[in-house]
Order: structure tokens, then C-alpha cells, then sequence
């Protein structure tokens, strides 16, 4: 990995596709440095997708469609006509960088639909039009959904996210933030509070300075500090992204999300989720099927790259939870948007 | 201030009086430093507990009761018979170091009594006794809440706490850790998971390095993690400290316990209060006329000593919230159990 000073650091820019390399602004160390990681295989990238290089589940499975690009040249390279057989190791490896997002899953899946169209000569064009094509259809649907998430919001009001579904969690302008967007451009979203979300610290690092950029007024608090903001009022709506909707409605999504839910129907705040229909898994009955990745221990013990527990002392650390459909007031897509969802109410978006 | 290595550095160590000075272990760089501060004067006392050297609500008070005692030797040493006149200024600048904990002001208010009652020779024998008498009876009181408390658990289970209501909060043993120590060694509490609460990482810092030393099994994780371990169903209890509990039942206590009771009450998880008598305020009829710090954002925009959030964003940083009675099963106290507190049962217990 290297990096291109020539490439322009912008929440719009998490993934670039550039003079025929993969560039990836590196979300470890923003907002206090953006610095672009440009990928030469498909091993990088699962790579840079384990170590959230990127992230975000729309992010991460549009670096995955590319890093299909990255391994078909490299195989017909090497194997000429054999590309096709050789390239299935490559999306095993993409596929098992992270666990939970479907997005990784689906955007290989059709990435693989589009290899079998081809026939055994150079694939690179037709891929990379379809990882474009993907990542193009990506922003699209996030306009669409901030359009439509924004008419949800009746009343002026203030809303709470968490962690980052934003253009650095997406191919640009965010799920979650692109209804914040929407909603802050026709003065239905007033303010933004951000949880810091540990132990990555999203909130504080990616959505903080990715609002601070749009000139969206954004105030951070710690995670556990949201119930006490729900307490004063202020508070209409919660708004969020997810990594996999299950078929019943069901949302995973950053660990405290279910809190998040559990505390808006205390408090009587929405709670809507904002994601592209490329995250609903029907292949998923409901949340207890999605798989939850726990990630290292480390993560929780430190605190801003310095190690704060005791030695000896255990941490959990899953990366993301489950929410009752039960808690969802509203599912947002590109395609429409489920009020109160139900197993008939997605699969009736889906179908249509 | 100075450091005295001679001092034994332990959880129940938080507040010594040694060869006629006070001596605090400094709680803002454990576990990985364990410096005892070495303080001469009011002016210094009260700068300790503004800066959290010590922390946590009944240590306050055993402090700054401590630090009475430094104020009396040094008025009469400067202006003799006029001493009673002259500390005046030292109780007032103790009183004001925080706002929220009314062990602080109880404290000083018992050791104003105890100061009524002299004449205008040198005070110190007697205020010290009088500090020592607080130090040993918040000691003996969190023995008698860890009985108490522990009896309250029927069946044995996991438990959460949040912050650190330990012997380091405390003149020792502890308050919240008192009952989990309690509970522990009578079988009835099987693993504490601790919140790390930030953005002080009191959980991290203090809860997990006192319970270690105790041998007692503690996982931590970050705090908005809470809600997904409620939702696997084994945890019992949540069992925290407060800071002031009003006249009604309502219980401050550190940012985040009141979403932790309001996620409890959802799981059908139990909620307990342990603090001593101390700790409740029948001036104040309930949670909204109790005082809520709010310290400098800066700490919550930074994380382990690194700034992490962009330049030029806010961030809010209560450092208390308010549970309402109405979401606390029991509040335990050296007196005795109160369950689901009411004005009528508090003032019972008070009146006892």
C-alpha cells in the first residue's frame, strides 16, 4: 500500500476508483489525517476491509465489487483463460473479512453474476463497470432515501445518530446522514447530536467531522449520555444506518443501536433507519440468525491508542446488535419506505 | 503537593490520613501510576476534588472533611482565637470544588456543627476526630449496605455496574462494589461486567482494576454495550452508586444510569441503589432540583489523553443524569432496604 497525495481527502471520497487503481481514504486515523491507501489486489482490500481501512456496510461493498476488478486483472494476467476458476479464492477472501454487513455479501454475489456472463477474454471492462455501476447506483439510493426520510419528519426537531452512516460509511452522501442532509437542507432537521460511539469512536471522528464539513450543526456526547438528551425533549427522531435487515424487519446495526431503540420508545422519539434495499438479507428469518462479529478485546481496554485497563482484565467487544422490528418506527430504502415493518411489509418492497 | 511512596497504593486507599497529613491516591492516572498527592491546605484539598484527583461521592466528603482540618490548623496557627471566624472562607471554597454530590456538603456541614461546639482553643484534635469519625463510619455503612444488598439478590446471577462505586469512591469497601463484594463471597453474584464509562473511564480505570485485586471475575465493555448483554438474559442486577438521592426516591448518579434503569426496567433486570444515608437530600424534592455538573467538552472530544474530534465541533458533557424512583427496585443504605422508593418510605427512613 502506498499513498496518492494527488487524490482529494472528502466524506464524498471513502472509495476511489482512480487512473485504474482502488485508492481507500484511510477512516483509522480521520480527521486527524487523511491519507489515501491505494490497493493493487484483492488481498489488500479484504485486508484493508478487516482492519476498517473502510467501513460502513454500502462502503465496504463497494470496495469489495472492486477489489473483484483488482483480482480479474491479476488472474487473467497470470492465468489467461483460467481467470474464471482462479478468481473464485479471490471472493472467498473478500467475503471473509467481516462477518455482519450483507452488503460485502451481496455485492460479490452480484459481481459473481457478472462474471458468469463473461466469456474467458480480458473481463477488467465489463467488471469495472459493474463495480462502478454498483457504487453510482449506491449514491443514487442514498439521495433517494434522504428525500424520502426527510418527508418523514413532520415537525422541526433535533435527532440523535450513532456511529457513521455516512458518505464514508457509503458510495457518498450517507444513509443514516444522507436523511440528515435532506432533512437539514428543508429545515426539518435542526441539530444533530452524534454519539461518540466507542470504541472506534465514529461519532467523534467520522460523523463529527463529516457534518463539520456540510456545515450541519453537530454536537458530540458520549454514547451512554443519549437517554438523559431523550429525557429533556429536544429529541424527535433517532436515525441510524444498518449493516443487515433480517427478513422480519429486524436490524443490525452498531453495538448501542438497541439501546438507542429501546430508550426512543421510553422516551416516545422515532426511531427510523435509513438503508439501501442491497442490506436486507431475506435469507435471514429474523436478527437472531445474523452473525455478530466480536472483534479484539484491545479495542475496548484502550482508549485513544493508549491502553487504559488493567493487565489481565477481560473486555466484550461486539461490534454491532440486534433491534427488534417491534422498535422500528420506520425502514427507509431507495425503493420506498416500511412504516412499522413486518415480514409482508419488506417482502412486498422487495418484490416490487 | 507532593508524593509519599510510602503510602501502600489499594482500592481502600482513596483517602489517608498519615502522620498529620492528608493524603489522596491520585485517581486520574490508575491503574497504570498509583501516586498518593500529599495536601497541605483547604485551597488544595478543594483543588483535588474539583480535578478528580479523588472522586466518587462519599470519598468527596471523607476528603473534604479531612480538609477541614487542615483549614482549622492553619487559621489558628495564623490568627489563633480568630480561627473560627477565618475558616469560614476555606468551608465555602470546599463547598464549592463540585456541585452535584451532597456528601460534600454534608460533610462540611457536620464538621460546621462539630466546629460550633468549640471554643477558641486549637481546633485540630477535635476536627480530626470528628474527619475520622466520617471516614469510620462510611466504612462500617458500606459494610452494613453490602449485607443488605447481597440479601436482596434471591437467586445467584451476573450483575452490571456502571462508573465506580467502590472502595475507591468511598472510605472504603465500597458502596455498589460493597454489595458485589458482599454478594460475591456469599455465592449470590457470580461476574460483574463493568461499564467503562467515559469519557473517564472510571469503569475501566477504577471498577476493573478494584474488583481484579479483589479477585473478583469482572468483563468490561463499553458502555452503550449494556443493552445487547441485558438482551441474552443473564443479568439480574444492575447495582450502582448515587450522588444524591432526593426526597422522593430520585437517584443522581453518574451520566448513563439513568438509560441503564430504563434498559433494565425493559429486560425485567433489577435496578439497585446503594449509598449511604449521607447521600440523601430531603431538601430537595426530586431529580430536577438536583444541580448536574457539566464539565469541559474538551473531555469528551478527547479519548485516553487524544484529542479525537475535529476542530471547532461541540460536545456536551453532563456528568451526571437523574433515575427517576419510579425505575429504582430498591435503594439499599446503612440504615436499612428501602423498595420501590417512595417520599413516604424515605422520609421513614431518615426519620429512623
Amino acid at each position: 500500500m502506498e499513498t496518492e497525495p494527488r487524490l482529494i481527502a472528502s466524506p464524498d471520497h471513502a472509495v476511489v476508483w482512480h487512473q485504474d487503481r482502488l485508492y481507500l481514504l484511510d477512516q483509522r486515523h480521520l480527521p486527524a489525517r487523511t491519507d489515501f491507501l491505494a490497493l493493487e489486489s484483492a488481498a489488500a482490500t479484504a485486508e484493508a476491509i478487516r482492519a476498517m481501512v473502510v467501513r460502513g456496510a454500502p462502503a465496504i461493498g463497494i470496495a469489495a465489487a472492486y477489489g473483484v476488478v483488482l483480482a480479474a486483472r491479476a488472474r487473467y494476467a497470470e492465468q489467461g483463460a483460467g481467470w474464471r476458476t482462479a478468481i473464485e479464492a479471490d471472493l472467498a477472501q473478500l467475503a471473509a473479512a467481516r462477518p455482519t454487513a450483507i452488503n460485502l455479501f451481496w455485492a460479490l454475489e452480484r459481481m459473481g453474476q457478472r462474471i458468469a456472463t463473461l466469456d474467458e477474454g480480458d473481463p477488467e471492462p465489463a467488471l469495472l463497470a459493474e463495480a462502478r455501476a454498483i457504487h453510482d447506483e449506491d449514491r443514487a439510493g442514498n439521495r433517494r432515501m434522504g428525500e424520502l426520510g426527510a418527508e418523514l419528519i413532520e415537525t422541526p426537531t433535533e435527532v440523535i445518530t450513532h456511529c457513521n452512516a455516512g458518505a464514508l460509511a457509503t458510495g457518498g452522501y450517507g444513509t443514516a446522514l444522507g436523511v440528515v442532509r435532506a432533512g437539514f437542507a428543508v429545515g426539518r432537521i435542526r441539530h444533530v447530536y452524534a454519539d461518540e460511539t466507542r470504541p472506534w469512536m465514529q461519532g467523534t471522528r467520522l460523523t463529527a467531522w463529516e457534518l463539520a464539513e456540510s456545515d450541519i450543526p453537530v454536537t458530540l456526547q458520549a454514547d451512554h449520555a443519549a437517554a438523559s438528551l431523550m429525557a429533556t425533549g429536544c429529541i424527535g427522531w433517532v436515525i441510524v444506518g444498518s449493516d443487515r435487515i433480517a427478513a422480519n424487519g429486524d436490524v443490525a446495526n452498531k453495538i448501542g443501536t438497541y439501546g438507542l431503540a429501546v430508550l426512543a420508545r421510553y422516551h416516545g422519539v422515532r426511531f427510523m433507519v435509513a438503508a439501501p434495499t442491497s442490506t436486507i438479507d431475506l435469507a435471514v428469518a429474523s436478527g437472531a440468525e445474523i452473525p455478530i462479529e466480536e472483534r479484539d478485546p484491545d479495542e475496548v481496554l484502550a482508549c485513544g491508542g493508549t491502553r487504559l485497563g488493567p493487565a489481565g482484565v477481560n473486555a466484550r467487544n461486539p461490534v454491532f446488535d440486534v433491534t427488534p422490528a417491534a422498535l422500528v418506527d420506520a425502514i427507509v430504502t431507495e425503493k420506498g419506505v416500511v412504516m412499522a415493518p413486518t415480514r409482508e411489509k419488506i417482502a412486498a418492497l422487495m418484490a416490487a
